[in-house]
């Protein structure tokens, strides 16, 4: 099940493994001019490769999918987001984008990925050839069905970064809108089977039978080796680094912000113009990853390191002779020529004080500010993870260089802190990143200060703007409902809400098929409220009551149309009338479209009876319920309609007085309709 | 704010260290009588401190308190159980105990003194003696009040096991009934601080001004020294430890069920027998451990191990001597004669395969198995963590050695595993015992074995019996209202469940003094809907309408007895009014009792205007939703009061058919009224 994960993980490796080998022949003959054009070719292909896949088959595979995944969660729906077209363009591109050395990480991808297979799993397979199998039919409701899209997506995390924890808690901070105690126990399962298939795959690797593969362990980036000492005046060094990364990490958003408006542009223009913009940013990375590492200086290596091989001759080490006479490095070409992993792996390095210069972290720096802006909005499968622990990294390491007589922390761990207060800046997650870095490093004795990092740069990042996520879903116009009302909605009842709606569409119990027909026509609503009119109570006058039996669905109402369940005269069905004509899956289905049906003239005048497909029991709230106690109960419970009930209990009254969905409970929304209440924030409290 | 988790570590190491050191030296002169005589007498002494105290001034102090704190979080509050007085006697009652070299933890009190402390801190000091700052009315209000007690819950686990992201996710999983993403990083926040406070704490006393404290570093148990090797094949063992683990933990619930429903029957005789009782297991406790250890025979040192001293002459080690001649040791007392946490330390030390005997081991977890049983019960501050931990690695370490020849996995680790198995076999929690865990073990590389012995010894716990706080929630009675609807709650609709009830008692808008008093001296209930009658509503007849108003408290209406807020007649008030006489604080307060209140003669013809002290917006649900309908909503959205709606709507039909609490929702309460509902199991599903 997961082993694509690996699987990609293999030929990502392989490929910007040979490539990188085949970089350093050219460069050993010093023939430079060829070995840009290699570089650059593959990567241009690569890069084709990976577009043309995405703008052609599957847009939505392009980018993380997080955010989508996120917003499934949350009850939003995103068309062909979990299907196997979009998987395999998703696993094919991201190795090609990956591999072709732009700046973007496997771990977005990867989230998608485990969600793409859980989804396949769950509903026996792709949409046209499905398995149907009985004990499939478990999985065919909401909750399972986000069950399991949030084991999915936790996986997906645990095989990206090797962190069965932190992908469980990736899942529960940043992922589910929902959650319940058994579904913790079922991601750590999940995850648990993610770890224990690497591993064995991994074992099965270290005697050489995946090429260029797994070498690395469970632990990416290990900076155990050390014993960190650390003081109280340590506090003040990295505070500052929490305080700045979380700048730096709200300025990156705001950036990408804009960046991802400009795009938004150029990508409505066409299928072309996409994938030449993807193109031309992989011409831009491939020139700038080969043409830097000239402008840096040759160091000589330092024969105090007797460990280490100086300058290293394979594909990945700390050490690269580059353009360089025998014995010296070019530290840039160290971080920029080779792949990214191992880009992390070299500038987290330990015990290394003087290897970088300040100069070419610079360089590396302002290069990766840049790339991460430009790289992250084209059309191929992106992730977000590494390029901000790049940047983070580079500006931790810079810090820890310019603090250096001050201070006896590591630079290398002024590395890994920077980049987990970037990614708490940037993501304003806390526990799954503090957890992820737990394990990346296997370091708990930094377990005190990344926390410290992790809270000060998430509150510094909180001050100017919302986490990158959201920023995206909002670009994306996703209608994600946030867990926190705004005050103003205290000011606003459902009442007010309704009334300045279409008055709400009601069917009888038993209702003639033509005005259903012109209702579903002539509206867009998913949801309709029926109301039987003189029934008589057991308390109460002896007719002229209403009674208020429930809500009928507009897939349930096609249905009925498809299948001409009409009768002829008003009456009530009897149960196995029904259940002769409609089974569980039928019901579970999602419905067609109104313009499918054809419904004659004669059948026209027949009749429906909608009691036993009527929804009995929505939820309902009284009509002056303020706008923010009813969207705690829309989103806690997790619904798709709710009723509204007239405060008032008297003949004539309706029984409805309006339906809410998620769209009237936006903030947006209700502000175009209210203009006025975003002043009066929390004047007055709804007691 | 968290020192006092260290200072009693610090007292409790200090105590308990000099007592055993004092013995050794007794036993060096061979002077066992003396030695048995003084061990025993300092435990009673202790042990009747501890005991006395918590019998005469704190009864809920007794115990682990999880269960309380995880019922408050779900709405259920225990009487006294967040106040000083608690917090004072858990503290002393806890290093009592704990010193007293009992067979329970300080864990559970240690959580239970966070919540206090967070309880008092949010409140500004104890009952009597309030701080009313203005900024502390912030925190009162239930939720806030909740919150802060899940992060006192969090920092306790973390103080015990210096454990903060164990701490996090255990106040997840296992404490709090809610969770918003704003919880996850405040707790993680207050865990920060803990392990920053705990860390300084530490450097402070590695200059030896602590006593005997402070040598064990942040990680308690550290593993982490051997590089683990393991292969697929040690799948097995591992499976069989889980399976094990599962089994015996459940065992484990089912007796302490046992003994906890004895223990009961003679803690309701009295005080005395609530003291004499654990006088008696304390006695019954220092016999064992001083008796047991000169059953076993003495080992040789093993010359091999250069840098332990053996036998060890301090108080802690791994070698002690006890009645043994030079050069050789007794394995027992090494693991008898210590304080718990030593005896953990000694039980999973590496590297040591010869060191126990298996003849030994099964004496020691014959011994912990009865003296788990006997201990948890009585009236003393005892946590439920350290004796699983001791009875699993006892277990784990012989199921290594019968193992011994088909795996190469470490005996030290075969009993962390098994701890580990035996905690999720009884209490059920995976994620955070993973984490804590490894936090405790610091060992990264354990991370998959472990992971799978959790899931396997929950998964086969779950077959036999509920987890044990959930075992000791239900023999308390506390009304713990569980995640999941039943499944026959389907079959059962609100309107039914109210027909069984009382009619529901409603209050219109205007109301006589005299029908309060008399409503509130009938009832007991604590919420009364309050209902308008003659009202013109804006559609249907012009008058004859009723209107529901909304809900009142109990705590509000004695408040506007006791402040005497009447009129002469029947009119609505205006809000300035209501500013003026009632305060935000006065209505944040609980209410007094109706006993308190005097209302003369002539006071009981006058009337109250309820408008503005009823919330007009409860929660509600119509009467034909089923039971497992309004559960979710009820528990989601955390309500105290649900109101039940007609269907119907007609002029007569009352607006109100009834109120839902807590206890209505309680599958017993329900089953006792509806007999026949348990037998239809799932037969019919509510659309």
């Amino acid at each position: 099940m997961r082993l694509i994960a690996t699987l990609i993980n293999l030929a990502v490796e392989n490929i910007a493994g040979y490539k990188l080998l085949a970089v350093v022949k050219y460069i050993e003959q010093k023939r430079y001019l060829m070995g840009f054009i290699y570089v650059a070719g593959v990567n241009f292909l690569l890069t084709l490769v990976a577009t043309v896949l995405c703008v052609c088959f599957a847009p939505t595979a392009a980018g993380p999918g997080i955010p989508e995944i996120k917003a499934y969660l949350n009850g939003v729906d995103t068309p062909n987001m979990f299907g196997a077209t979009e998987l395999i363009v998703k696993i094919i591109g991201s190795i090609g984008a990956v591999a072709a050395g732009l700046d973007l990480g496997k771990e977005g991808p990867l989230v998608h990925i485990g969600t793409c297979i859980a989804a396949l799993l769950g509903q026996g397979g792709p949409d046209n050839y499905r398995i149907k199998w009985r004990w499939l039919r478990y999985f065919n409701n909401d909750r399972d069905r986000r069950d399991l899209i949030t084991c999915g997506s936790s996986s997906g995390v645990c095989a990206a970064f090797r962190s069965p924890v932190g992908g469980v808690l990736f899942a529960l901070e940043e992922v589910a809108t929902w959650w319940r105690s058994a579904l913790l126990w079922r991601t750590f399962f999940s995850t648990a089977v993610v770890v224990v298939v690497l591993r064995a795959f991994m074992e099965y690797c270290k005697s050489g039978n995946c090429g260029l593969f797994g070498q690395g362990g469970l632990i990416m980036f290990d900076v155990s080796g050390v014993s960190i000492r650390y003081h109280v005046v340590d506090i003040i060094p990295v505070a500052v680094i929490g305080v700045i990364g979380g700048v730096l990490g709200s300025l990156y958003n705001h950036l990408l912000h804009k960046v991802l408006k400009v795009y938004n542009v150029i990508n409505e223009k066409g299928k072309l113009h996409k994938i030449l913009l993807s193109l031309s940013v992989s011409i831009f990375t491939s020139i700038c990853m080969y043409g830097l590492p000239f402008l840096a200086k040759c160091h000589p290596c330092d024969s105090s390191l007797l460990d280490a091989s100086c300058p290293t001759t394979g594909r990945a080490g700390n050490f690269k002779q580059f353009n360089c006479p025998k014995g010296y490095y070019n530290d840039l070409a160290t971080l920029l020529l080779t792949s990214n992993d191992d880009a992390v792996r070299n500038i987290f390095s330990l015990n290394t004080p003087t290897e970088f210069n300040i100069y070419s972290l610079t360089i590396f720096f302002a290069l990766y500010c840049i790339l991460g802006l430009v790289t992250f909005g084209i059309a191929v499968p992106s992730g977000l993870f590494l390029p901000i622990i790049l940047m983070g990294s580079a500006y931790g390491r810079m810090l820890g260089i310019a603090m250096g007589p001050y201070t006896k922390i590591d630079q290398g761990l002024y590395a890994v802190l920077g980049a987990a207060s970037l990614m708490a800046g940037s993501m304003r997650m806390t526990v799954s990143l503090c957890v992820i870095f737990l394990e990346l490093t296997n370091n708990l004795l930094l377990l005190p200060i990344t926390m410290l990092v992790l809270l000060i740069a998430k509150s510094v990042g909180d001050c100017f703007n919302p986490s990158i996520y959201e920023i995206i879903l909002e670009l994306k116009g996703l209608p994600f409902l946030d867990a926190h009302p705004e005050p103003w909605m205290r000011n606003i009842t459902v009442g007010e809400l309704a009334d300045v709606k279409p008055t709400v569409v009601t069917l009888s119990g038993i209702e003639k098929v033509g005005r259903i027909v012109e209702v579903l026509k002539n509206t867009t609503h998913n949801g309709f409220p029926v109301v039987d009119a003189g029934v008589v109570p057991p308390m109460g006058p002896p007719n002229g009551a209403t009674e208020l039996h429930g809500l009928v669905l507009r897939s349930h109402l096609i249905l009925v149309l498809k299948k001409k369940w009409f009768l002829q005269e008003r009456r009530r069905t009897e149960e196995w009338e029904v259940r002769e004509k409609f089974t569980s899956i039928d019901l579970a289905e999602r419905g067609g479209k109104i313009e499918e049906v054809t419904v004659t003239e004669d059948e026209m005048e027949m009749f429906v009876d909608l009691h036993p497909l009527t929804n009995t029991t929505p939820y309902t709230v009284v009509e002056n319920m303020s706008v923010a106690k009813a969207m705690v109960l829309f989103r806690q419970v997790g619904l798709r309609h709710m009723l509204i009930l007239p405060k008032y209990q008297a003949t004539g009254v309706p029984p409805v007085v309006g339906i809410l969905t998620r769209q009237d409970l936006r903030a947006h929304n209700i502000l175009s309709a209210f203009p006025e209440l975003e002043k009066s924030t929390g004047s007055k409290k709804g007691h």
